[in-house]
């Protein structure tokens, strides 16, 4: 930092630690210092501005107050990873405008058949950072498990899973808030067979669920297969669903004749938005379900990954949150390979078990039971605080280099968990063209249509930031150079 | 055998070895020889009966004729397993009168719930010998699997499964007499998932599915989770499903305008009558199903496990054929717990993909890599024809224990493959009451009404004999026990 005094007197104290503030806002916006850099100590800025030491400290404070720095205990004050305003967060939610039906389904095969494209950068598919994964661990403990249970192979394994990882999992779910018994629990493949059967046990063929916009195509693709339609409801970058919205789509269902029979939704570190609902919406949201009749399935899949220390909470951690199901798996945090999820169903339980047995009959035992392992012995937690790190740093980098490379119109999200960004290019451009033009230049990205039964987002990508490198940094300059050339 | 000399002369020459012949099947069903046993050499009844060699080598080739004894080459005649025709085979096949749902999910419900209970003397469930399956070959193959594809834990994997495991299905194809390509397959959680996906493919909603009757349980399963409705069709006991009885319900459908759009058949070794079709049939069937426009999906998860040497073939093999959908599963022959199972499905192959990304996006890519290590490597078919003597000698055993214990009127199925019996209990016995006496006596059974939409096999009960021992020979005396006094 440059050195100058700054003058006391003249105008209020007040005004003195607003200046410096304001100084170092400037060059925080300027990127001189950039998310994640620590700033000078208060005891050099004190010297540099020639200021008192309770100046400096109130100057941080505002700057703290304002989101733009945080305090590390024995270590300073740092750039907070959002801290650079520039590019702004995309706005813009335009949910399809009538209930409707997934059509993507072929874009979505053909893009599954190039994953194992030699040299192909992934910045679409919502995989999780391989170098974070405890695999080796994962291994070991497949091993003894494979030795000490040979019945996990010669046997079905129960309908609902093995009791080990069911208790490991409600277990866990305190930490969310909830208090859940592992008789409740019941595994499937992953989080989207939970969603596949949750809605299949909770709505009647040809109804409407209500979804947030952008959606997950996951979450879109379930409610086709289901034989239902989507309702999609604005929903707001950083704070999720917007009640008022969904109660307005609520309304008006009814109104017409089908009422909504279920509201599928995420409300903390929303795919593809990064959104976190606050404590106040999620008991409004559990509210409006009430008053409506709409039956509440959380994907909680992103829950554990966020930026902040605290685990938010699940719906059914607030009153009158009991009847809510919840879907889930550990393909975010600790295998997408094993397959892992699970559905906490209430009073569908029953017919989710049913429904599971008579598509699967159970799910493979081997995968459980390492996981339940891995949960009890393993260090999940430690794991899970560095992951945190990693994500927010790798997210953090993609917004950076978002912001350098891409047109100065482009706007992008800043999640507080997960991995994902949703990223608006400038107007009028085709993310269906670029996704050709990058595919073609072994860049993968996720066209926004994906998102949407409507077409409102058309000129949006969805890019994963799970992993970062000097070749995903270069990848994204190229994505840049194709959008310039695309305007 | 009791010395007793056989007068020569008199009656043709024709009559003496017929006489012998009218002897040693006396004792055969008089249980003097049973079952696998060594019959004397014909040197020693030539001396014992006091007749020429010839006439006794005449008297065996009679009797193997009537399929009551079988040579083997260097060891002498031996009783056939099947030798002992009390009790005489169940004939009557009783499908329900119209198309209908399954309505027993409860009841299969409550019984996997009670999989875990100690000491429970399992002949419900069609679990393989747990002895027999290559559990610690796998378990090795597992840890070195895991260490040498760290990407098994991290990747999602390919929506149809690993090529690996893909090549060696089509590989083993070869052996049903099919030719088909790795490209063809999709990988699934075991059979049950693979006919699901094939019943959502090809058949629209509302549909009729031809099945056979009796039929398994986990097909009327995923008839009715496709939202479709069984049209139950009379099967023999050793030859499948009647051609002309099938003709004439699709002819009735069809009448009734709402043709069957499908026929869900398992013509080699069907559960639980244990039938296999002859290649005449199979392309009778091929043949019908063209003329009629419908789609034949074939159920083939235990045409590995046949008592006779030849693999019988797969409706792929015969002309015509190519466009049948095969539904199959590792489950019964290697590992239950690991849940892979397949599907080739022609020209619907694109829109099952789709489905199972929808669905459960990917199979866990361990076990893929396991099992296809193990048929590469490991002595699939080494392992193979053990299994099939071990099933043949314990279906045998327990054919033997029915015919002991179980009152006179019983009938019992004789299967050319599996590991399945069926069996009818004398009139009026209602399985439902004896399969919950039993479970209170720690012995589960499967009762016939899982059979069928309708209530035709009320007083039948699918045996599993799999495995066999002293204890379970017990059990059967018990279950005798219990039917004799609901007499």
């Amino acid at each position: 930092m440059q050195r100058s005094v700054i003058r006391e007197g003249g105008e209020a104290g007040s005004r003195l630690y607003e200046q410096i503030a304001e100084r170092v806002k400037g060059m925080i916006l300027d990127r001189i210092y950039r998310p994640g850099d620590r700033l000078p100590s208060v005891r050099e800025l004190s010297r540099q501005c020639g200021v008192s030491i309770t100046t400096v400290l109130d100057a941080y404070r505002l700057l703290e107050d304002q989101g733009l720095i945080h305090p590390r205990p024995q270590s300073g004050y740092y750039v907070h990873a959002y801290a650079n305003l520039k590019p702004p967060e995309p706005m813009r939610s335009t949910p399809a405008a009538l209930p409707s039906s997934f059509t993507r389904d072929e874009m979505l095969q053909s893009m599954t058949h190039e994953i194992d494209r030699r040299g192909l950068i992934d910045l679409a598919f919502a995989n999780p950072n391989p170098e974070l994964l405890p695999v080796a661990k994962l291994a070991r403990i497949l091993s003894s498990v494979a030795r000490e249970h040979p019945e996990a192979s010669y046997g079905y394994g129960p309908p609902s899973g093995h009791r080990a990882i069911r208790e490991q999992i409600a277990q866990r779910s305190f930490s969310a808030g909830a208090v859940i018994s592992p008789d409740e629990v019941v595994i499937t493949m992953g989080c989207q067979e939970a969603m596949c059967l949750a809605l299949r046990a909770v709505c009647k063929p040809g109804g409407l669920v209500a979804v947030e916009s952008p959606c997950h195509y996951g979450v879109l693709q379930a409610i086709q297969l289901a034989g239902l339609q989507s309702v999609e409801v604005v929903t707001r970058t950083r704070e999720g669903i917007s009640l008022e919205a969904l109660e307005v789509a609520l309304c008006e269902q009814r109104d017409n004749g089908n009422p909504v029979q279920a509201c599928l939704v995420s409300p903390n570190f929303q795919n593809p938005l990064g959104s976190c609902m606050s404590d106040e919406d999620k008991m409004r949201l559990i509210d409006i379900s009430k008053r409506y009749g709409v039956v509440l399935i959380e994907d909680d899949v992103y829950g554990d990954l966020g930026f902040s220390g605290d685990r938010p909470r699940i719906l059914r951690a607030f009153p009158g949150g009991e009847e809510t199901v919840i879907c889930s798996s550990f393909s975010k945090t600790i295998a997408p390979g094993y397959r892992v999820g699970w559905v906490v169903a209430g009073r569908w339980h029953k017919e989710i078990e049913r429904l599971k047995h008579s598509f699967t009959i159970s799910a493979p035992s081997l995968p459980q039971l390492v996981i339940a392992e891995f949960l009890t012995n393993g260090g999940y937690d430690q794991y899970l605080r560095r992951a945190r790190k990693v994500y927010a740093g790798n997210v953090t980098n993609m917004v950076d280099a978002v912001s350098r490379f891409f047109p100065e119109e482009c706007l992008v999200s800043r999640p507080s968990g997960g991995y994902m960004l949703w990223v608006q290019l400038p107007e009028g451009t085709d993310s269906v063209a670029l996704y050709t033009k990058a595919l073609a230049a072994n860049i993968f990205v996720c066209p926004g249509v994906l998102f949407s039964t409507g077409d409102g987002y058309r000129s949006f990508v969805r890019l994963t930031a799970g992993k970062w490198s000097p070749e995903i940094e270069a990848a994204v300059a190229k994505l840049g150079r194709m959008i310039h050339q695309m305007g």
